[in-house]
């Protein structure tokens, strides 16, 4: 949803299927339309919903004749069973994508931290989902979330200072210290400013993006169009 | 059409914007879909042309409800006239985005060091439009254009490897000691290795994304789904 985030998915789609030449790529649609409201103030704060904005994305999406659907943000995925219920078209789940990635790990029945939207958090995205395998998260205390918060609108807002990965990092330590063994992080604008799955840390948007790959594998080139 | 040029593309929109929230952004839909038959061996070896491929994406984009079309590969701007023949969404030519770069810096009226598939050369995609205003290019040598077509494949392959910065400002430099007063990085693959608007490097992928921007103008957040 964030426009840089969707930029840095795409970036990720494309490394991750590690292709010689163009027609190797995964093809995609994107449909980025950043003029819909907050989600964070949606769920948090009751701010107008999100979902009918989500709904006209995805019919431009349906339109279009693509075969699954990603959606690289996190807190949106608060809305993922009312827009699965509205298309037959599959869609993937972050939190599954990042199950696999943590199984690639080693790291699925362990404990793992999670920074997050407030949002994501409290409406249990992460820690609902991970459970069911037995995952347990810790998450920041209250006063350390606004200061992820700060951090996720101060990238938002282009701002790429170093303070924002220092930030970042210290509330990973600060998990880890708590007993996770790997640190998911769980808003997409989160690894613009500290790279992904390096040390304990999970990129969602890698996650994503891997998953997209192994869910389209790759085709003889057909010259469909030759 | 390049994934990797895509990505980058769609980064340097968000840039170009300079927005502090996701609602300010330029909205967009991407089509990239990169089983498409190669542009260069279309030209110049009279290999299967993309131009069914380029027109069924023109009709998911038509089908999305977009304002206008900006294609981040110069060498498909071959066909350019083809594919404005097709639809009445206005196409943004990226040489009139490079054209407008050049008169921010001054350059108009100058002569201007052009690197870019032997295509896009051959084709005159750039040198019969920069011609209109004046501008004479100069193109590297017949050997010089081997290397940097080898550092493109290189580059499309996903090698990012310091070698190919090293070839391309070096074919640089000599365009500028031919009197070349800037040079323009005609390829979209170009930007991925070396960063435009640097120096005398006019990055054609920035330009379009610039001129996308210009031609969208900022509309006072309407909650238009709220």
């Amino acid at each position: 949803m964030g426009p840089a985030a969707t930029a840095d998915f795409i970036g990720k789609l494309t490394a991750a299927r590690n292709a010689d030449r163009d027609q190797d790529h995964v093809p995609s649609i994107t449909c980025c339309l950043p003029d819909i409201p907050d989600r964070t103030e949606a769920i948090i704060n009751n701010g107008p919903s999100p979902l009918p904005a989500m709904l006209h994305s995805l019919s431009i999406l349906e339109r279009s004749g693509v075969g699954r659907i990603a959606i690289p943000c996190n807190t949106a995925h608060y809305w993922f069973d009312d827009l699965q219920r509205r298309t037959r078209i599959p869609l993937i789940h972050i939190v599954d994508a990042v199950k696999n990635a943590l199984s690639l790990r080693g790291l699925l029945g362990d404990c793992i931290g999670l920074l997050a939207t407030t949002a994501t958090v409290t409406a249990g995205v992460y820690t609902n989902r991970l459970a069911i395998d037995g995952i347990r998260c810790v998450v920041p205390t209250a006063d350390d979330q606004r200061s992820l918060m700060n951090v996720i609108r101060h990238i938002k807002g282009g701002h790429r200072d170093e303070i924002c990965a220092q930030v970042i990092r210290a509330l990973s330590a600060r998990l880890m210290h708590q007993g996770a063994h790997a640190v998911i992080l769980g808003c997409t604008e989160l690894p613009l400013m500290v790279p992904g799955n390096d040390g304990e840390l999970i990129d969602s948007t890698q996650a994503l993006a891997q998953e997209c790959v192994r869910l389209s594998p790759l085709a003889p080139y057909t010259d469909a169009f030759a």
